[in-house]
């Protein structure tokens, strides 16, 4: 069996990234979604090793010493991260694991595992990034501003990912994510095998 | 308009890519297939610029020598080859161009177009290739023999392609590859003009 692929996606907020991620893991048999942990607290509903993986402060911070965190974050005086060891069980069930994330965590990701895609979503244009942030209706205009210039100092780093995509039509953002991710598991690298298979017989 | 790829498509006698090729043509406003020039007499039906380029020898190699050929072989006395400006034309016309190449036409053609993506198709296995060439009925024991070894030669340099792609359906064979085209759109330095669109609005 081939082993699954790392996927990194990044995108500014109200690009639509939540929706994409949601309608490719329908694909179970083929995708998983990376689970963080966190050290905040469990809320109403929420599972261990489900919604996160809760651990404790002194946890944490005794992984990411063991280097068992692929990136991490301190936001609101709680870590967040990524534990290396769910994605790597999930790419050795020849899962494609999808980690939604940051443009500062993708690239501390690719530090570490080079072999990751990196994918960035772009809105097809600014003025569809602004309409989607003010229909959600629930911020007022300072901080649609923020989010838009936050937005665009994001975006600049979009060329830094293997990969960009428009979400312009759901339907073909999904699809162009979906080839990315085909044609990655048909690069020589991920065929080696697949060859020598073939010539020793 | 984005530029269109240029595809080099490699792989065994009897892989199947002539019709893997056919059916990717079939959608004419994305793709076009690279039209060879050659020395030989034209035959009856074939049409110049269309069949081939025919040219003289004098002209042929007057070209080799002013760079204008991507790659050329000389065969039974006479040359063929791919002449650049009509690749260059596609590309600019925004189609993706696909050469069905040798495997040392690849690599000249990646020599000079490194931004050409290669692609080899592979057998499921050695028995299906056998069996196809065996069921042409055209050729003795002697020559599937051949061709066998040839192909087993050819499949080792399957490796130094950019993509690796298996025909066993042939329909799976053709969204891989059209799946490879659509991820190489996507490439980031294939999408900075893009970002910068939207950047500057």
């Amino acid at each position: 069996m081939n082993k699954g692929i790392v996927i990194l996606i990044s995108g500014p907020s109200g690009v639509g990234k939540g929706t994409v991620v949601k309608e490719i893991l329908r694909d179970g048999d083929k995708y998983a979604l990376s689970i963080s942990a966190t050290t905040r607290n469990k809320r109403e509903g929420e599972v261990d090793g489900v919604s996160y993986f809760f651990i404790s402060k002194e946890e944490f911070r005794s992984r990411i010493e063991q280097g068992l965190m692929l990136e991490y974050a301190e936001y609101c005086g709680n870590f967040y991260g990524t534990p290396k060891a769910y994605v790597d069980e999930m790419v050795n069930k020849g899962k494609n694991i999808i980690l939604e994330i940051e443009v500062q965590g993708a690239e501390n990701v690719k530090r570490i595992m080079p072999e990751a895609v990196s994918i960035f979503v772009m809105p097809p244009d600014m003025n569809a990034l602004e309409s989607r942030l003010r229909s959600r209706g629930t911020e007022d205009e300072e901080t649609v501003r923020k989010r838009l210039d936050t937005a665009a100092v994001e975006m600049e780093k979009a060329v830094c990912y293997d990969y960009i995509v428009v979400n312009d039509r759901l339907e073909d953002c999904i699809d162009d994510i979906k080839s990315i991710i085909s044609a990655e598991s048909h690069k020589n690298i991920n065929m080696v095998n697949f060859v020598k298979g073939v010539l020793e017989k």
